[in-house]
């Protein structure tokens, strides 16, 4: 049975976005696959009573400079979208959608709808916050956009992704991007190398 | 000429004790030295807005967590001080003194006051934030003590400090450990092989 790495992460989160451009090679190098779980930061910042990176004084400008420099160490094409933040409500609703839904395949595009979304606000600055944008990309992969722009007026689906996100609280996620592998966390993308020795290692 | 690597650092922060722990020999690999900069968090918290990590709901039992496996990893002895945090302003003074008092080779000793003042906190639990202690661990390694005792209680040494946190921040500093290299930043003890890499390369 292979193993999985629960990845949580949220759409406007740029170390989210590295993260998901190297995740799979480091599970795939220890024979694990990637289950994807979009969150919503904004949510989870109520709780722990934090706020946005970037607009933090000195961090933010720290975090746009270290931002620039692991994308080009690990040569990601990267730009910082303009507004930032966004809210991603849409977008994480529709990975939920693409998982779960009722008539079959979908869920095998999962990987794809996720990276297409990341591409489309880090690369292209298309305003994912916006639930046309979302359906645009997924009809772009040949996804059943016009029941995905149903699902995304839906309640069925809000609560989906009102209860992921109470899960990931409950079981300790506060960041973007987290990641577990069994119950051991690893919060952020400068984290992914010790998360590969870890799995190279069985812990320690 | 050897390069330098300025090391900003809160006497109270784990992750500065950590880092502490594995500068000196990245930096030698590189034929780089450590320059130790004393700082108070507490007083650039102000200036941020921050809060001390530990104490954020799920970040903080995260923190506990990730500093005793980093330690694992590393093999560096380590505990988690009681009281936690504390405020470390003697002990930021006394390196502040031991690198720029007048008479003489004091400055020298830099590293090992700085290593000695940590491994009291986050080995032997040693109230470092009380002068007395402090002044015990340079009695220790047979530094001046009464004239550090002196010094400790002397309003130049207060604004020595007060000036070396002004300066950090308005370079950029905003946490700990906070290293450069010339002028590139690098924040936190798991950026440490990124500096490394940073080095090797001469950048990218």
């Amino acid at each position: 049975m292979t193993a999985t790495i629960d990845f949580y992460f949220d759409f406007t989160s740029p170390y989210g976005y590295l993260a998901s451009r190297r995740i799979e090679a480091i599970a795939a190098r220890h024979e694990h696959t990637v289950a994807w779980h979009p969150i919503l930061l904004g949510a989870i910042f109520r709780h722990t009573e934090q706020q946005p990176l970037i607009g933090i004084p000195l961090k933010g400008d720290y975090a746009r400079h270290d931002l620039a420099r692991a994308a080009r160490e690990h040569a990601i094409p990267y730009r910082l979208p303009d507004p930032f933040p966004i809210a991603t409500v849409p977008a994480a609703r529709a990975v939920h959608w693409c998982a779960e839904h009722d008539d079959g395949a979908e869920h095998h595009r999962v990987p794809e709808l996720v990276h297409a979304l990341y591409e489309a606000l880090f690369v292209e600055n298309l305003p994912i916050g916006k639930a046309e944008t979302v359906v645009d990309v997924a009809k772009a992969l040949k996804l059943p956009a016009s029941r995905l722009a149903d699902a995304l007026a839906d309640d069925a689906l809000k609560q989906r992704l009102r209860q992921a996100i109470d899960d990931a609280v409950a079981r300790g996620v506060f960041g973007s991007p987290m990641m577990y592998v069994d119950d051991e966390p690893f919060w952020g993308h400068d984290h992914l190398e010790q998360l590969d020795r870890w799995l190279e290692r069985g812990g320690w």
